[in-house]
């Protein structure tokens, strides 16, 4: 018997999502069928909700349901340091250290030749128009450890020294080939201290 | 700074599906924020019309689109025998095998003292009311080979031999500690041509 169409076509779906495979779009699956209505109901608003609420700030490209968001409009702020990012989970991470209390910038991504990603696919121009706009004293680049990220950071280094600003890298206590995301508070609290200039 | 509401809601919900645990979550949640609005709607559109239209099967409880399901409908099936599995995945596993050409019948789970799952949990009384309304010489019992699995054969074969109709267990080839759903063809082939009575 084949499965029916239906169901079938939620696995094919569910299947193209970042890290679930065939065997997990089907267990997920048959799960939501077993659901009650209104826990399905939930599960596809709160999707829906988010997506829909969700935009990116116009200032460091973070999500946000507000446009300045949350951090770029705070006027507490120390408003002359801006750490540039990979992705908006990142910066959740190095936002939870107290002791930066500088802006953000999303690259939305790291350089990636092999995946066909350029300069052109993240945000280097945007950040480059911000930086000129702005009366930037440091950048601090915390993209991730690994080779793309390395390699990320080096280039968006190089333009940003010849705008005549100072460019730091996280370094101190980064473990190398890591994601930053799932470093804890403490190491990246310490790589924020180490931060060196490139 | 904390996650917007929306997605800190959603990464909640999504946190709650079988297998997904809370940096799964989160992946999966910022992902679906950055993909374009139509694929978010296909993702929720193909589940809650999966769990719409889907529903039991009265006869043998399987997931169906119509009642009763394609294989009870189906005129050229064996009527006599019956093989009985825990879930609608372990009868798509089965189903796959092509010298197996009765019915079924879904129990929905499997005892399982532990997580105070009983005989009314399951649907042995539905089980025994099918086999006693049918004319049925031979059930199949095709739970998993785990511990909860062999604890629901014993248990569901105690009863169908009061019955007075002859009860096998699938046998040769399964490994044991297994889940039905993910064997081989081969595999669940032998094991219904080694099947043992009980």
């Amino acid at each position: 018997m084949n499965r029916p169409q239906s169901v079938e076509r939620m696995i094919e779906i569910i299947k193209k999502l970042p890290g679930v495979g065939p065997k997990m779009a089907e267990r997920l699956s048959y799960h939501i069928l077993k659901m009650p209505q209104p826990e399905v109901d939930r599960l596809t608003d709160s999707i829906q909700k988010a997506r829909q609420i969700m935009k990116y700030c116009s200032v460091c490209y973070n999500f946000s349901e507000q446009d300045p968001c949350q951090i770029c409009s705070d006027a507490a702020r120390e408003r002359s340091t801006i750490c540039v990012v990979e992705t908006p989970q990142d910066l959740i991470a190095v936002s939870k250290v107290k002791d930066y209390q500088g802006l953000y910038f999303v690259l939305g991504g790291a350089l990636s030749p092999l995946d066909a990603v350029g300069p052109d696919d993240i945000r280097i121009n945007e950040l480059i128009k911000r930086l000129k706009n702005a009366n930037i004293s440091e950048v601090i680049i915390a993209t991730d450890t690994d080779s793309k990220g390395e390699m990320t950071a080096v280039y968006v280094a190089e333009i940003i020294k010849t705008l005549g600003i100072k460019v730091t890298r996280l370094g101190y206590g980064l473990p190398v080939g890591g994601d930053i995301e799932y470093a804890d508070e403490v190491t990246i609290s310490r790589a924020i201290a180490g931060r060196q200039e490139m």
